[in-house]
């Protein structure tokens, strides 16, 4: 069910590569409710300054946004672009500047090509008419061999909505987002409060629970916007129709997250990283996390190697509390580690047979505690270093 | 000069593969003064945990010493083991077995070949009157390529003196000494206090300024065992003599260290991050280990890509304090990047052209403070993968 009240329209501006759609924007008829997270990296694209400030008033009409430059690193100059491409955008929909968000994505430290920026801005206005949000997902690629899109529907007070959210990833991600873009669209009519809540803590146990190299970008945004044009009975917290909602947004998000890690940068595998028994949920996350971007983990998955003494390893130095004698690894239904030992005889065999399979589980159980985390990474390839040596980001 | 009072040896066991020496000895003629420092990962090999022990009261006679298993994740067995081949070993040398410290690296899991490693030591010990410290080196190599060894003569109170050291490394490499074993020895006469001091400042300042893929091992170890055979006068704390000494230990330190960074798994290029204009030094070091980590710049080393935009992407997320309008970035003597910004014209082909070399400089100035850091990094290559991917460790 398509989303309502809101309109779509993507263009190619040549910013990027001929042929392929780089510059998009979203639209809601209405006024809609906005909640966004920035990259925590101290670095900040102009954009991203922008946005950060324009997105603290909760309210939202329109996200802009270009691949293949994201005007990173790119001083005043780059804030003045940024501006400027904005204003003639929330001129050309008839809004006030801070009703519009920004977000680029793309190579850093080149100013924007604003002579084919503003070329573009007014042939993507006009498709507003006839576009598609799954135009904004393609156009938002960059290194991603797949466009990502999810959407779920729901209902309250017996009145449907729908969530639909697209995102970009592909290499550079890691927990807080890197190089990642997200785009979230509801016709659910949310309070303000609870929208905010609700998709920061769906944010961090799906976008900051993944992993493919542990860098963080200067351009990660993610965002929803919420235009009530489904007119439910407003969804509030402490409700079944709240909770309901979070299970939804949390769904959509978690799959779009899974869908960056398939897509990482030469992946051929994805893995879910599962630790528990740890003193604390921080402790059990910081574990999965390390294990997640140990290369030696990582080159292993991609060799099939059954090799549990480099994840122990990584747990080891993680700076998780642990006591290596009671430590429990299992490789989806196999024990391989017992008492902080080889459980030996078969389980070599059968382990690297669940290594063989594209998805699996590795779960870590510290037996210390009650503490639990999931991350979800990908192996290391010769196809990562070879798209990172070639291509710029 | 040879280091006096020390003898060595060095036997195939059949621990590793056929044809390479694996089990190896260090012998000094009287009790020498030792400093060691042992690996911080919470999960550590059995000889790691008795040498740690026994090193504490600070003498030490013999180093026992394997390469192709590591003793780790062996549980109460690998304990057992280690014992049993420490105490063979101290019985043939004639010595209590507290004054004999144990190192092994290779597999983790596995138990030690007992028949095999019992066997060795009766040749080993035999093998004292004719071995060298380079039979030694050659011995506790894994994937190494190559021995390091390095040497620097001085003198106190006109009386000469040697350090000699050996070290093995190869992957897994960084702070906090992954997979390093390093063993020195000197026939200098030295105060404890001041050689434990110095020993485990060296340390900060070479091991663990060092930095392949960011694993830490179960089963590193550094030493130096000081024999006083050189019948100098005492050296101390806070005289040029001291001095002196440290100089020559650290430099000992530090260009084994650049030897294990320059052997790192399949790496093409040597690469110094200085940061300097920081807080303060544990700032500037965390954001050279962020760079000297990330997966994007050791790959865009490898492609010889003139990439600042993720060198200063990492110093934003690694969390040290700075202002990206400040930031500066020279690659050897070119400046890259100026007050956040790309410094244009030739500086991408010249900057390009630094990169070609095989030894380089990243110098990143924050200009917000006095704090400084080195680290000493590689570039990720399809080899790291293959070697990685292919090899247990």
């Amino acid at each position: 069910m398509p989303v309502k009240g809101f309109q779509f329209s993507a263009v190619e501006a040549a910013i990027k590569k001929p042929g392929r759609l780089d510059l998009a924007l979203i639209f809601s008829q209405t006024p809609a409710r906005v909640a966004a997270v920035f990259t925590t990296n101290k670095v900040k694209a102009a954009p991203v300054l922008i946005s950060q400030q324009r997105a603290k008033d909760g309210i939202c009409r329109a996200v802009l946004v270009n691949s293949g430059n994201a005007n990173a690193c790119t001083g005043e100059q780059g804030m003045r672009d940024a501006l400027t491409c904005g204003r003639k955008t929330a001129e050309a929909l008839g809004l006030p500047d801070e009703e519009l968000l920004i977000a680029s994505t793309g190579v850093i430290g080149q100013t924007l090509p604003m002579d084919r920026f503003r070329a573009g801005i007014e042939p993507l206005v006009d498709g507003l008419s006839g576009g598609t949000i799954e135009n904004v997902a393609d156009a938002i690629m960059t290194t991603d061999s797949f466009a990502k899109l999810e959407t779920r529907s729901g209902a309250a007070g017996g009145v449907p909505y729908t969530i639909t959210g697209i995102a970009k990833g592909a290499g550079m991600i890691q927990p807080n987002m890197a190089t990642m873009l997200a785009f979230l669209v509801t016709d659910a009519d949310v309070e303000p409060a609870f929208l905010d809540r609700a998709f920061k803590e769906a944010v961090d146990g799906s976008f900051n629970a993944i992993t493919v190299d542990g860098d963080t970008s200067t351009n990660d945004t993610a965002l929803i916007m919420a235009n009530g044009a489904a007119a439910n009975p407003l969804i509030t917290a402490g409700t079944p129709e709240g909770e309901r909602f979070v299970a939804l947004l949390h769904d959509v998000l978690l799959s779009l997250a899974k869908l960056i890690v398939k897509d990482g940068e030469g992946a051929t595998k994805f893995v879910e990283i599962r630790v528990q028994g740890a003193a604390d949920h921080a402790d059990a996350k910081q574990a999965a996390l390390a294990v997640a971007n140990s290369l030696l983990v990582k080159t292993a998955f991609f060799g099939q190697d059954a090799n549990w003494g480099r994840i122990i390893a990584a747990v080891g130095y993680s700076g998780c509390e642990m006591d290596q004698g009671k430590v429990r690894i299992s490789f989806d239904d196999v024990l391989m580690v017992q008492d902080g030992i080889f459980t030996g005889g078969d389980a070599e065999a059968a382990g690297t047979e669940v290594l063989k399979q594209k998805e699996f589980t590795v779960t870590i159980d510290l037996r210390i505690g009650s503490g639990a985390a999931t991350v979800y990474t990908s192996d290391l390839t010769y196809d990562y270093v070879r798209i990172n040596a070639d291509y710029r980001t």
